[in-house]
């Protein structure tokens, strides 16, 4: 009980580093759906300021980058602590501190139309020292607007 | 005369596109440096909600994501203008609209440290249907953050 | 019938041209293992000319890359021949010689390790112009070796 | 003096290892032209049997994949030495041993024709557990036939 406790607390502590503590990810309006460490999720809703085409009204390229950046971090830290299970809280959050994406390619694949956009990530590699992983962007329709895959540093 | 009347005109329209009406570009404070169809800027100034690492105060990757992506659709279009030189301005404009990122990579090479920031971008294959162009992006002191590979297609 | 007679018969075609025609396909081994266009199979068996770490005696990562940009080309090709179902043969191979890798990303996820790989392909975008798709390579005991996403010009 | 016998020693057996130990190297003719730090190059004769479009006779995707993947390597090696410079010999070896490609993009900008292809390793991120490089290929007449990016482990 006592460790589910924590194990709650740790997942509000990281939703709310995350939707509010970091500075971009708050002016984006992004929020923590599931920290499930198998298929986690981000969320944001489409707002005016977050258009790219005038025109067509949709997703600006950048925004789509950020969801699916974010979401790839995300799957590298959540699979890294179930790997770290017996670290302390302390020692965990140093390892969230040192996390950064190496790189990360991003296939826009259809237009982002939609009022709401779900990110999930996909764990492909994880190891004491990079991170591989696979996100996918569909909005409120379940349309796949777009797929990245990013390397990153957890150690 | 009224030729280079024309060219700079379409320059200003171009850059108050680029800043003014394109809203995601708007909000990040994107606007165009040069318009140099060999090596295109695009400037952004470091801003508080534009952070990523709250200890270390960096732009997030989403920023860098979002000022790479716009420089390789800024230089994919500037060359495809210099081809398509025969054609009328509603032609060309046309062209512009059907502007899209197809795949997008990103390499983080440095923590993203700085006060204002320029995006410079690089054509490396011009065709009728795809461009593939390279982007650099720097910091005030000339440090090198990252670097990008962008396919667009421009038909 | 008669219908199917010819789609038997462009399939072999098809499994003819890849693995005999293509000089590099037959130096490596790389055959057609199944045409299903929602998810065609390249096989390659190892062989010792074929290793890259002569320690771990593992597929060269040039291998690897060769075979999901062949099962890339190949899913954007079966896909792009449903879509233009009303076109004659003659079309149809004519679109095949203008099939030509745009980019192409590449995971090494694990060592190359196993006797026997086989590489799948998936569509994520099947246009007029672009194809984008996206290839798995697993060894004969499932392990996933490589993931790969690769654009693809297809007019 | 007897420094420099060692720094050319080791530069020997790398070329040897590069093309006569690793078979796949070997099969493809790959051999080291340079193994300048800043700028190293691996070298590619056409071959028939290196075919990918028969009617054009271009050099096959797979074996531009092969090359660069190699190339970034040996930049990423060849930095990592320098930086590395007080270990000893048997420890640098084995550091190579660990070398592995992460991820890797190509960008296949212009068709391979030529006889004779040299790629140019360039470092764009050296660290102690990871190095991003860049490579672009040229044919004899320096023609840009292709560009790539890399990431590897170096530890």
């Amino acid at each position: 009980m006592e460790e589910l406790l924590k194990i709650n607390d740790i997942q509000q502590v990281i939703s709310v580093l995350f939707s509010e503590r970091i500075p971009y990810n708050k002016l984006l309006g992004l929020r923590i759906g599931s920290l499930d460490p198998a298929q986690p999720t981000v969320e944001i809703d489409m707002r005016d300021d977050l258009v790219g085409n005038f025109i067509h009204k949709t997703l600006h390229g950048g925004v789509t980058a950020a969801v699916l950046d974010v979401t790839g971090g995300l799957v590298a830290f959540l699979n890294l602590m179930e790997k770290l299970d017996e670290l302390s809280r302390e020692e965990k959050f140093a390892r969230f501190a040192k996390l950064g994406t190496i790189d990360l390619r991003i296939d826009y694949l259809r237009p982002g139309r939609g009022n709401h956009f779900v990110s999930t990530g996909y764990i492909l590699r994880t190891g004491n020292k990079v991170a591989v992983t696979r996100m996918e962007l569909h909005n409120e329709q379940n349309t796949l607007i777009a797929v990245g895959t990013g390397a990153y540093t957890v150690s």
